[in-house]
Formats: structure tokens, sequence, C-alpha cells
């Protein structure tokens, strides 16, 4: 593909973009500006790597309107760089092509289940009674679809995915390898010193265009249900517990996990290894800082980091402020002596 | 079923009670106060939700023996509510049903394993030579037994569980889906500076009524054996490291890890997201807040908090403390400028 | 085995040893000193178990050149004592041998796949277009290779195992259930208010003698390729974010997570449940103590603790002069009074 068809295509995908080349080099893929070499597209999103820009050896770069770029490097201005990025992978690499099973024969599928037009259904799948599955739903070998659980359009489950039964996904939905859903939370009452389980009677709806990485798991409710919302993403390992509620639009980082009962809002990022306990409330565009363990709500638009979590900036200054305590305590002894000193004079005064 | 029966069947049940109530509603289910609708039982366990039990649509609820109750609602009260509420929803709602595949052809079972009578075996279980299992046992599909394993009687696997080789799991024991029992430890010795393994030559024993979520992993010991103890409930993620022993009826929150020789004690709750360092002692009774990092042994019935972690009251004081550092820096740059200006005008009156 | 012919072995395999023995016991197990009893034989690696050597049961125990051992135990000196220990328990209790499958009809084997010979392919598992699988590799019942995967010699992948299209195993890699390699990472740009899915273009690589625990995570990279270096070993749940590469010889406790394009050196240590940022750097040899979170690049050769890390001793200063807060509030506030005090009565001079 040449440079000025990309800038082209990228217009069509919404990316209104300027070309500043004296050529129009063909481009056959896209990498980092430290690996990139000839015939491969770079880019520039993250100012860290902006030397790189002056040494790369991509045959092309797409960077920010403003941008100062080398002389001889054709570049493709755009105002969202990293999206135009996205767009042009997806251009230039195309996405994963699924294997054709269409409904392999040696897949089980209830009788009673309902599975759309164009399923793509790879073998030793279990699929049980009264399960629905929408149209073009592509289940890679070793996925199990619990009874009465419901699949939307177009939801993709790579190998060894678990559905419980119950549950709900709804389009475009994607899970990576190992995620499993709709398992029974930690619900217990202590009766005669022993733990008796309560029924997890609830289910775990998925809404559409949520993704999720490898072996995560998504608690079901004990009643009612767990929610992550549309469009939200995870890295691999997080965990939700029973009930909580995850907003639309969110973005977890890997082995972050949430209590049971926890309600978060719309467009929450989560740093990786985060911890929220039970029953708070994260409100609309709150991020939270990698590690950080939430033990209270969070107003929507704060920053937050630590364990226990503070606002950013107060938790960076009571970083800071630990580093200085040695220091301070020697202040304080030498404070006390010269105190010391100044009661001793004065009382050699009176 | 009526409120009426509930009480009658709870009351059978050990939870002895007393209802409050003009009428005699149908419960068709149980719900939490927020949530809850007509015909719908619900329940006030957590102090943090006692206002919704005055806004509540639930049909009745259970309450503690002197809990205040607005008074059209018809109310069980009960010394031990969260117990009830337990006993109502499998009273209620019931628990899962696992589908009735007895020894499904697909499964395949090695000639020289037992299998009990009753039991539940779903396709593409795979149980190797010389495995053992108990009178009804479920086993859903894609679960893994290694050779000699034993189970016992009654025990739950769900889809993709792997039980390695030699591994014993007790009676009544649950383990939700894609978790692992028995995998090596991470045991290697430096030799020539490459790690050289040893081989992991013991084995993993999960006592009775033991139950786990998903994608927990309890490694076998390298000699004798890692034991998680009987009636203990762990939540997802879970990681259990060589030779570690958990004592009997523990509770542990998600994406706990405990490292290998560590030695829990009986009746020890840890909450989420918690590390215990290897060759620890942690006592009978001790509860280990959300995200602690324990790098020392805790004796009995102690409560513990932090990374490292203290004692719990200690913890929150120094959290305190620390907030209150930049603000003390001030004081003590206050403090030093006021003694230099006494020393000084000490100075001038010599 | 007499001891005799453990000591001789053990010279066989470079480890250079004496003797010291009344006796010849026979040898038929390996245990720790508390635990082992007559015909075990033991060892003292850990000092923290130093007085157990006084106490054992064992018929022998393998020790360091000069440690004190009592009057009647046998004891095998060796200047390392723990490659010497790992050398003899494969000598006496030999390592797991897998089920021989050979190539299992019930497998699933794309035609265009390459399989080495004397390759051991289990039931259900699934081997996608154009893979090759190395000599003597073994696939336990439950994994999937896709597309293209290339899979060295002597591999082996327990149930389960999920290698995702294009990633490449060197030789003797062992995974452990439920380990996944090579999901997409989570790359996503905004656009729109949405979270546009950036194709993961990349690829994954395993090198040569890696061991991993179960339930890992190992991110493909957008462009280019994740890497964990020859020999290094994870226990369980680690998770490598995409484009990461992770040095030779490195040993990574259980639930430690690496976000994206991290580059880390050879022989690096990570405690459990460490954290390190995106796109930081970690040196040769560093060491990174247990639940550390890593915000900034760590030169070659240092040790690391805390959230935010800092050089190992500093962390454990820090820890302490924390402990010592509320005392040191106390202190200051006096010192205020007095301060205050001697101003007042120097007023009263005046």
């Amino acid at each position: 593909m040449k440079l000025s068809e990309l800038s082209l295509l990228l217009e069509r995908n919404g990316f209104s973009n300027q070309v500043e080349a004296k050529e129009d080099p063909d481009l056959v893929g896209v990498n980092t500006l430290g690996n990139a070499g000839r015939g491969e597209l770079s880019f520039l999103t993250n100012p860290k790597y902006r030397e790189q820009l002056w040494e790369t050896r991509a045959s092309a770069a797409i960077v920010e309107l403003e941008e100062p770029a080398p002389d001889g490097l054709p570049v493709l201005r755009c105002d969202n760089p990293y999206g135009a990025v996205a767009a042009a992978i997806k251009l230039i690499h195309g996405t994963r092509i699924h294997p054709a099973w269409g409904r392999d024969p040696r897949a089980i599928v209830a009788e009673s289940a309902r599975i759309g037009e164009g399923a793509n259904i790879g073998p030793y799948v279990y699929i049980d009674e009264e399960v629905v599955i929408g149209h073009h739903a592509t289940l890679y070998p070793g996925c199990y679809i619990g009874r009465g659980a419901i699949l939307g359009d177009h939801v993709t489950c790579y190998p060894n995915v678990v559905i419980y039964d119950g549950s709900r996904l709804g389009s475009r939905v994607t899970l990576h390898a190992g995620t499993v859903v709709g398992e029974d939370g930690l619900g217990y009452a202590k009766v005669n010193d022993r733990w008796e389980k309560i029924p997890q009677a609830g289910w775990a709806v998925i809404e559409d265009d949520v993704e999720m990485g490898a072996n995560c798991c998504i608690d079901r409710a004990t009643l009612g249900q767990t929610v992550v919302g549309a469009g939200t993403k995870f890295s691999d390992a997080v965990v939700i517990g029973h009930g909580t509620q995850v907003g639309k639009h969110g973005m977890f980082v890997a082995q972050t996990g949430l209590a049971g009962s926890v309600t978060v809002g719309e467009n929450v990022t989560m740093g990786g290894q985060v911890g929220v306990a039970g029953h708070l409330s994260i409100g609309d565009n709150v991020v939270i800082g990698a590690k950080s363990g939430v033990w209270s709500d969070i107003p929507a638009d704060e920053r937050y980091f630590g364990s226990p979590a503070f606002k950013w900036k107060q938790f960076w200054k009571q970083v800071a402020a630990v580093q200085k305590l040695p220091e301070l305590i020697r202040k304080l002894h030498r404070l006390e002596a010269e105190v010391a000193a100044l009661r001793k004079e004065r009382r050699g005064d009176d």
C-alpha cells in the first residue's frame, strides 16, 4: 500500500490528515520507531520516544499536527495519531482470521440450543440446553457454554473459555483463552462455626463490545446480576466480584480485582493490580493508578493513587515526604537538643 | 412459598425466628433491598444499607432481633440473619442442577481407574490410570484427572479443571472452572549459572468441603504435601505455593497468594490480593486486610493490615500520620526558624 | 539407593562431595528435616531450619562443607547443597512420566501441520494449520495450538494450555496447565469516545528451557515480538504485557505482572505480586522484592523493594521511620510547646 493510498483510506475512516513527503513509499508493515525498517510505517504517539523519530529507518511515520520531523522522512500528520495508527495497522496487517469450522461435528450442541446463522463452532465445544448463540459467533475448541446462557451476534470466545449457566453476553463480545464468566462468587455465612454456602442465584451480564484478556474471572451475582458495561476492555487475569457493576467504556489493566457489590461509573481507567474493596462506589471518569488499594468511595472525575488510595498529587506528596523522613528525624533530634540547651541557658540566667 | 412456610422451614434448619407481619406474602425470589420488588424476600445484614429497609419494595425482609423496621413491612427476625438468608436462598432458588451425563461415552476413562456409583462424567473429560473417583462426583467437560489422583464423594469439578497426578481431594470438594491442583511449584537450584529443576516429588491435598473459585493454582509440594484444610473457601485466582499448609475453615478473597512452606492456622481470613512470604507461620483466627504484604509470622487471634503488614490499629495510625507528614515538615521548618531566632536574640543579650 | 551410591552419582553429576558416616544407609526418599523418617534423605539449605538438623529422624542429610552436624547422623557435605538436593531428588524420586499417547486418534491435527518424531499428542488436542511441532514434544489433553505456531523439541504443554497463532516456543519449554501464550494485549485507541481495537499484529516468543506455572498469560506484541528469554522460570499466574522483553535466566514468583514494552535484563529475580509499569527498563541481575510496584527504570545489579520501589535498604529505613511517626508527632508538639514557652518567657523579660 502506498502512503498516499493509506492517507486516503484513513480520511475515509474519519482521520483527516495531511501528508508531507517528497516520495510516495510502499508500506508493507507497521512497526515501532526503534524496530521499523525499510518499507515499514512507524509512528510517534508517546513523547518518550521523540528522539527515535530522528533515527528511525522507517519509510514513513504518523505524527501529530505540529510535531517537528526530520527532513527526509515522509510524515502523515493527524490530530489523533494513536487512533490513526490503530486504523493503519488494521488496514495494512488485517485482523486475525478464525479457522472456519462451521458447525464442527465434534462439537456437542444440546437439542434445545439455538445457534445463529454463520456461527463457527469448533471441535470439543460443549453447548448445553436452552443456550442461544447469535449470528456469526465463533467458539474455539474447549469452550463450554452452560444451560440457558445467551450469546449475542459476532461473539468470539477463544479456546477454553467457560460461560456458566444463565450468563448473558452482548454482541461483539470477545473473551480470550481461559476466561470464565458466571462462576459462583465467595458467598458463605458462618453457621455453627462452619462456612455455609449461600447459593449464588444471580447471573453475569457482559454487554456489547466488551473485550477481556486471558484467564479473567467474572463472578455471577448472589442475587440479580453482575455487569460489565458496553465497550469496556480488560487485560488478563482481571477478577470481578459478585454483584459488582462496571460502567461503560472502562479500561482495566491486568490483575486488577474488584470485590463484590462495587459500583463503577463510565469511562473509568484502572492500572494493573488495583484492588477495590466491597460495596464501594467509583464515579465516572475516575483514573486509579496501578497497584492502588481502594477502601473508600471515589467521586467522579478524580485521579487516585496508592494503598490506601488518595488523590494523585497527595499520594506523590506523601511518597516524597516519607523519603525525607529519616532526615526529618535527625533534624527533630537536633532541634530538641538546641531547645534543651536554650532552656538550660535560660535557667542559668535566673 | 408463603412467609409462614419459610419461617417453619428455617426453624427446622436450625434458625429459630419470629415473624412480625399483618399478612402472609407469597415469596418467589430473594433480592437485595435496593433491587427487590413485589413478591421478593429481602434482608438487612450490612448496616450500610439500613436506610434502604425503609424504602424497599420487597414483600418481606429478614432482619436482626432488635432491628427497627417500617410498619407495613413483614419481617422475619433471627439472631443470625446472614445464615438465615443463605438458607432462604437455597430454599427459594434451589442450587445449580448439573447436567446429567452419567458416564458420557465421549469421556476417556483409563482401564485401571475406579469410578464410584452415580458419578457424572461429562464429555471430553480425561481420567488417567489408577485414578479413584468417589460416589456422585461430577466432572464437567474438559476436566483432566492425572494418574493416581483420588477424588472423594460428591466432588464437583467445573469445566477445564486440571488435577495433576497423585493429588487427593476429599469429599464434597468444589472447584470452579480453570482451577489447577498439583502443578509443579517454583523449585530450582542455581547450578553453573543455570536454574536446574528440582523435581516436585510431593503432592497436593484438598480436604473435605473446600470450595475454590475459578483459575486458582495449588502447587504440589517438592516433598510431602501441600494442604488446603477442610471447610476452607477460596475466591478466584488464589495461588498456594509448594508445601504450604492452610488450616481448616479459612476464607481467602480473590488473587491472594501464599509462597511456599507457609503454615496457616484455622479460621484464618485473608482479604483480596494479600501476599504471604515463604516459610512463615500465621496463627489461628488471624484476619489479614486486603492487599497486605506479610513478611513476618503473625500470632494467633491478631488482625494485621498493610505492606509490610502491622497490627490493624497501628497500620491505620501510620496511614493517618503519613497524611499529616507534609504539614509536619512545614511545622518543623517553622520551629527551626523560631529556635534560630531565639538563639540569635539570646546571643544579642550576651 | 545406598548413601555411598548417591555420593558417587552426585560426583558424576558435577557435585563433588564427601560423606561422613559410620554406616551406609539405604535411601528410599527425600524429605524435609521436620518430616523425614527412617530411610529418607534430608538436607539443610535454609539456616532457618538449622536446629531441626539436631532433631531429624532422617537417615542422612546433605549439608554445607562446614556445617556442624550431630554425631550419629550420616552427612554428605557439598559446596552447593541446594543443587545437590535437586539432583538427589531426581536420582531417588525420578521425574514425572507422561502418559504415552503417541498420536492419539482423538487429537485433531491439521493436514499442513508438521509433527516431529516421537511426539506425544493426547486426546482433545487441537493443532491448527501450518503448525510445526518438534521431536518428542508432549501435549496433554485440551491443548490448543494456533495456526502457524512453532514448538521446539521436547516441549511439554500440560492440560488446557493455549498457544495462539504464530507463537514460537523453543526447545524444552514447559508450560503448566491453563497457561496462555500469544493472546491479544490491551491495545486500544480512543476514537470518538470509544475504545477502538488496535490489531495485535505481532507474536510471542518463549525461548529454550523456559518453564511457567499454571494460568500464566503472555500477550503477543502489537508489532514485533514479546519475548521470554532462555532459561527463565515463572511460577503461577504471571502476566507479561505486549511487546515486553524478559531476559535470560530470570526467576519470577507467582502473580507478578509486567505491563507492555518493558525491557528486563538477564538473571533478574522478582518476588510474588510485583508490578512493573510500561516502557521501563530493568537492568541485569536486579532483585525486586515481593509486592513491589516499579514506576521507574532500575539500573543493573540493584535490589529494589516497596511501592513505589526504592533501593532495598532505603525502603526498610522508610518503613522503620514511618513506624516512629506517631511518636515523632508527639515529640514535635512537645517541642512546639517548649519553644512557645521560651518565647513567652523571653517576651516577659523585655
